[in-house]
């Protein structure tokens, strides 16, 4: 799998970067990777550290870095990652072990790298690849029952959801970083008791808490990933926000599955969060119980059952323009987990190949919501208020049945494991713009 | 529109280039982009004409261009012509204007241009942009009706179809040109009749005969492309196989629609054949019947009603390893048509774009399997022997319930119209190569 735990996880390490020491996403038991925007200045890879990103581009010309770690560096440089990722595990883990020694308090190096650090508020952080393709998944098997309830009350799991992982090809070109304001979509929606469909603003506008898993090293069309070779081919994890139009996909989704309901725009976090930082975490898949089918062998490896679920709690909150206005706190719509994965990453990027499919470094797949198993651990709002029949209501007094303009959905993550230092995903959030007029 | 023919279309021009006069699919009144590789050299952008391909990059050296199609040829002379596409309709007209000039019989450029010609035989053709995003409609109604009627005979076209042109996303990375061998894929399968699926080669591989839509200018995200603007979008067509696994198809489709049993490779035509070659094939929509319910206000356009169609004859060959050896023909499959297309190739632009999905240059729509009406003019096995029930029988005795290992299946498209030059779309075809060893 991704390595046990090692002295980059040692919880006494602090960085001389102050504001990485304590920090709930980024100490230096984390090390992500992405792409940053310097104020009035190109993308370029870096490192979050802290409130802090440090230029790798710069960290290149140091002469600090030697080998595989200065091989990932140079790959890392650019205005996309997609050259770190194609490079595996290795380098990347190389420079994940000397960026850990070099922002350690009494590092030689702080006087040499202070230069190179940047502070994230005075920077964008953008897309941190070109996704050649996205995928999603649907393996969070609390929500395919809550979805299956609403439709099949008797029989909420179809009968390949527990050999299959489930899956289907999303949209590429719509996949955009946190922040990055989200336009309600027009589209078709025809109601039970209409003669014909109409065409006009969403009125189910949906969030989906999703987990995005990144290719690394990608594979040549007919040659499948085994399962016990995929966890050389993840190169890290974001959040994902599958933002769903419910009343378009009612009505477009026969036969061939979901199109404009989800394709207006996918929001993830920017980070990559690698393997690396996340081995502490790493447990047996509690979503899978007594009595399941075991995995037919192309998907089963003892190891990947053993340390392929995560944990890591997973929180969705929402603020609404009169939360806003009166200073309240965001509302917390769920609490749920990474570990309600009915299947693995691994066993997603083996399904994916299985038939020959290439992949590509870069790719983006998603997991599908991640409901846990109670109300308030839901990961879309459609679970939470039962299809819009039970209103969540706000501190406000404001109810939602489904999202409405200005309101703002914040995704976060958080791995904690006693004895090591939590490590977070960063943000993936977004508004909600109204619709543009009709055309 | 995409115009109206013009004197690139006059039947009484011919080329120096022999090959080109009479050639069934690369007149001079075709002129189609591509992307080529001369023996031992890197890819390039050309243009087909007979037997021959003009080299573009070189076509920029010679002082014959100026203005608009200098401007066209310099994006086209790269290893992609996604630039070329991104320029959209009219330096792509101007390009073609001054190339139907230089390369007809007459032209004093003849001598400049000799040397830039190369054997089409002594070149390898790939595919002609970088496909940022593939999506496959479903637009050919006698196929939705014929598959329909295999799962509800009663009521084969589900309520949307008549009012959405129904699409997925599907695989951009295993797009795949002419000629590459496609691997027959493994995945899983449940009899009806089992207790559990099973892992192993398909045994019900398809072949769709499709076309494919070239996406020429992009939409930002958020901007919806209107009906009447889409034509602009539309930078050319090709021919499309999309190959499926149809066991496959069966047990993974619900509920997110077909995965693995269409992304072990889509195999295109390399030509760009542009709409300003098929204006006068163009004519109004015969698929849309009396009684049909008339388009939504967004995507109803008078003139993409009129002549938003193409009168474009589709053929499907089958070549076995027992045909050839004995020195037979391939056997003909199908016989079809492009005009068996229930929504128009700017409808289907304009509903991918109408909640906000943001296309960019290069991206790929498929139409969906376009079959006609009667028997031998449906454009899978799959309807052609009715799941397989009733096989078809080949000249030397053989038997086709699906496609088998060492099976060739090729697509041919041609244009023809009393009075205009014919024009083709080069071919479309692969082979069947056995199944990689299981996991």
């Amino acid at each position: 799998m991704s390595g046990t735990p090692d002295e980059t996880h040692d919880p006494a390490r602090q960085s001389w970067v102050a504001s990485a020491n304590g920090h709930p996403d980024f100490p230096i038991q984390n090390l992500p990777f992405g792409v940053f925007s310097p104020r009035g200045a190109g993308p370029r890879g870096g490192v979050a550290i802290g409130e802090g990103i440090l230029d790798i581009a710069g960290l290149c010309t140091t002469g600090l870095l030697t080998g595989e770690a200065a091989r990932a560096a140079e790959a890392a440089s650019g205005a996309t990652l997609n050259p770190l990722l194609a490079l595996g595990a290795g380098p990347r883990r190389a420079l994940r072990g000397r960026l850990s020694e070099l922002l350690a308090i009494g590092s030689s190096a702080e006087a040499q790298l202070r230069p190179l650090l940047y502070e994230a508020s005075d920077c964008t952080v953008g897309l941190p690849c070109a996704i050649g393709d996205y995928t999603d998944f649907y393996v969070g098997i609390h929500h395919a029952m809550n979805i299956g309830k609403q439709f099949r009350p008797d029989n909420p799991l179809l009968p390949n959801y527990k050999y299959i992982p489930v899956g289907y090809h999303g949209r590429a070109s719509s996949v955009r970083p946190s922040g990055v304001a989200v336009r309600r979509p027009n589209g078709q929606t025809k109601a039970p008791d209409a003669a014909s469909p109409s065409f006009g603003p969403c009125q189910k506008l949906d969030y989906e808490l999703e987990l995005g898993v990144w290719i690394g090293p990608g594979n040549s069309l007919g040659e499948p990933i085994l399962v016990g070779q995929s966890a050389e081919h993840i190169a890290g994890y974001c959040l994902l926000n599958d933002w769903s139009a419910r009343d378009f996909q009612a009505w477009e989704y026969q036969p061939l599955g979901p199109f404009l309901s989800k394709n207006f725009t996918s929001t993830i976090s920017c980070w990559i969060v690698t393997p690396e930082a996340l081995a502490p975490f790493r447990i047996a898949q509690p979503a899978r119980l007594e009595g399941d089918p075991a995995p037919l062998p192309y998907l089963l490896d003892p190891a990947d059952q053993a340390s392929g679920a995560l944990d890591l709690d997973l929180e969705v909150l929402l603020l609404t323009p009169a939360l806003w206005e009166r200073g309240l706190s965001p509302h917390r719509l769920s609490n749920s987990n990474a570990c309600h994965m009915y299947w693995t990453a691994a066993q997603m990027v083996t399904h994916h190949t299985c038939g020959g499919c290439d992949l590509r470094s870069g790719d983006l797949l998603g997991t599908g919501t991640i409901s846990g198993p109670d109300a308030g651990s839901f990961g879309s709002i459609l679970e939470a208020t039962l299809g819009g029949r039970q209103p969540i209501v706000l501190e406000t007094g404001e109810e939602r049945r489904f999202l409405e303009d200005g309101d703002e959905v914040f995704f976060h993550a958080r791995a904690t494991r006693e004895g090591f230092v939590s490590i977070g995903f960063g943000e993936c959030r977004a508004s909600i713009q109204p619709a543009p007029a009709l055309l």
